[in-house]
């Protein structure tokens, strides 16, 4: 057997994905290290945790994605740190060996310091943050329905988005569909469109990374299904009660038993390893500063891709942490990564921004391509149909797209479970 | 308000279901009580633990089944005893009065009484059975794919499944189809078709339920596909490596790092409380046995149906507790309930036998009904039309028959996905 050059990728997400489907050459041997056997369509996580879509409809199995693709494997392991002296990956399997490598383990949830709220306030980060979040979202209504105190079923039926990016905005919207739509005919001593809906957010406004006027838009549409934004509104304290925050200056409880937190993400601890194995300072949110080629400077074979890459040159603020940077930044590493085995080079990495957009329910949406604005009807066709396109199982863009079909013509989700994590004590 | 018969129906299973649906009428006030908010298929669970399906596609709300049924409503609750002098429901939110109860809590795993095999030898009655199941057998081939000693992967390749029932056949016809089909270009370090997939079983032989003849017929079936039976086997313990047998006398240590519990099942712990508050003796399996019309002998406003009901009248063997069994003694105790409120009565209950099948696999399976009997192809698409046929809930029935159609072109598993319970550590 000849040498290989040996490329390890960690982490599976579109970052990973797109840099390993990008190395799909023979004279090169490609691992990709991940604690999940499968690949997550993140942008529609915030369906499976509102019930509209299953787990399985969203995630491919990574195994399956590169079944044929036959000079790279998978496995299915926890990276705990890196020896680049040795150019080894320790893992719970052991050392792993690399020629080039290829970090691109994402983002996390970050609570700004304050993790005792997660358990009470869950985020949206993973399959299960989605399915727990169903469960809890679906709980309060479950509770609302036993509760005969008018006060503690409102609390019940109360839900508190805190931040108001684009999850924070899906999430809102799915659950006015919920209350106004799925469950309307469900309940017998509440009316479900009686839920209360609110997002508050730090900053002057929602949806920052849009226009201004987008975002006017997309509060205007949020108001036309019963969802309040609150701006300029800080949290200083969550309970399983609800929240107290600060606005205008006064301090605040608002009761409300399910308490969502869409509010801030931080790159993965392993940014934080590669760092201190290199011996740079992390960049902030936690995110590692990359070279114009997307590989860290003073290791032209470790290239750092996705939402845990900080790109800044020649731009105004740093890369956006979305999926079409991090597809981008993989094309081009597995790519440059091939380049220079066949002794090539290629000019720094360019991003290309397809555009942006936000989903707020039925026909709702605002979307940014360049120069033009859309809102309204025609940004949510566009949203809805760019997504089931990007699906990367082609079974599961079947399934999302009938089950789609048949959510919009019923007004129902199907996938409304309350599973548990724990062992039941005896009963029904 | 004028005064409405109220009928309290603990669990929304099978049983619970027919007797909501038999008891829509305007001067009966329902309640059914269950912990969870869902109504599960249960037969299509073995396709969510080899990952088939998704637990949404096998599942419906219980509040999206009776939307329309304005009569009825649901409260998701864990019932604890039942007080019959006051005829109250004790449970978790407190005491529920009834006129009539109708008793569905359906069974549970037994171990006969080696609990702790349980966490190791998973078995599979419910949604959380069927995805920890679903983690664990996907596990093991990702555990294979890093493991270099061929003995141990050997024993990670080894899948024992204890019980030769229809779950235990239909599971290990599933199993083969993920080893042969499903995964077979998945793995660069073994081929998935070197697994060794085991039904070991106490009695003569398998599908004791079944004629000596389908019996045959099935393990022939079974040999095809590579899947071994071993009759007269018992087990005496169970480790994380394996089990160890009695076989012809003789002890014998089996390595197999998945072993799967599909041995039997025990009468919910509910029905030992409905026991112990009527001062009846429980049956075999922790049933209890019920009169002609499924009440329980000397309380004619309670009834037990399904799972948990004995029923023996003038028969060789008390009834099965299949999902058929289920559905007729909850028609016929909702539709005697409201035969009784309009001054009538209702000849005795009589089970109507519709046949049993079990699928062993693409293109396999043995279906009895009445005297015919049938096996293989003809068997197995009898049984899956049946089964679509039956499903609950229209959506899934859709997304079912699709998803089915995709499987049976493309030789591919599509829900195969490995979630965890416990809160990650940082990585990929």
């Amino acid at each position: 057997m000849s040498f290989k050059h040996r490329v390890v990728i960690v982490g599976g997400g579109f970052g990973g994905l797109h840099t390993g489907k990008a190395l799909n050459r023979p004279d090169v041997e490609v691992t990709i290290l991940d604690r999940r056997n499968y690949h997550l369509f993140q942008p529609l996580l915030y369906q499976v945790a509102t019930g509209g879509l299953s787990p399985g409809e969203i995630a491919a199995p990574l195994r399956a994605i590169f079944e044929m693709q036959k000079n790279l494997r998978v496995l299915m392991t926890e990276v705990r740190d890196f020896d680049l002296e040795r150019k080894v990956v320790l893992s719970d399997m052991g050392e792993i060996p690399y020629d080039s490598l290829v970090l691109a383990a994402g983002a996390q949830t970050s609570y700004f310091g304050n993790d005792k709220w997660s358990p009470i306030a869950p985020s949206l980060k993973n399959i299960e943050d989605a399915t727990k979040l169903r469960a809890k979202i679906l709980s309060a209504f479950e509770e609302a329905e036993k509760e005969s105190d008018p006060e503690r079923r409102r609390a019940w039926l109360t839900f508190l988005i805190v931040g108001g990016g684009p999850t924070g905005v899906e999430l809102a919207g799915a659950l006015s569909e919920i209350a106004n739509d799925a469950l309307r005919e469900d309940f017998r001593s509440f009316d479900p469109e009686d839920a209360r809906i609110m997002i508050i957010d730090a900053s002057p406004r929602i949806l920052g990374a849009f226009s201004e006027k987008l975002a006017k838009s997309a509060e205007r549409q949020l108001i036309e299904i019963n969802v309040r934004c609150r701006n300029g509104v800080r949290v200083l304290g969550i309970t399983p009660e609800g929240a107290t925050v600060q606005a205008n200056g006064q301090q605040e409880f608002i009761d409300a038993r399910t308490v969502i937190w869409a509010a801030g993400v931080t790159g993965s601890p392993l940014g934080a390893a590669l760092a201190k194995a290199a011996k740079v300072e992390l960049a902030r949110g936690g995110k590692i500063e990359v070279a114009p080629d997307c590989s860290l400077p003073g290791y032209p074979d470790i290239f750092v891709v996705g939402d845990l890459a900080n790109f800044q040159h020649g731009l105004e603020r740093s890369l956006p942490g979305v999926c079409q940077t991090a597809m981008q930044m993989g094309d081009y590493a597995g790519d440059l990564i091939g380049k220079r085995l066949d002794g090539k080079t290629k000019p720094p990495f360019r991003y290309w921004d397809k555009g942006n957009m936000a989903v707020i329910g039925r026909r709702r949406a605002v979307a940014q391509i360049g120069k033009l604005e859309f809102s309204g009807y025609f940004a949510w066709l566009l949203w809805a149909f760019i997504h089931v396109l990007y699906l990367v199982n082609f079974q599961s863009r079947i399934i999302v797209a009938i089950r789609w079909g048949f959510d919009y013509f019923s007004f129902n989700r199907g996938a409304r479970l309350i599973t548990r994590q724990d062992q039941q004590p005896p009963g029904s």
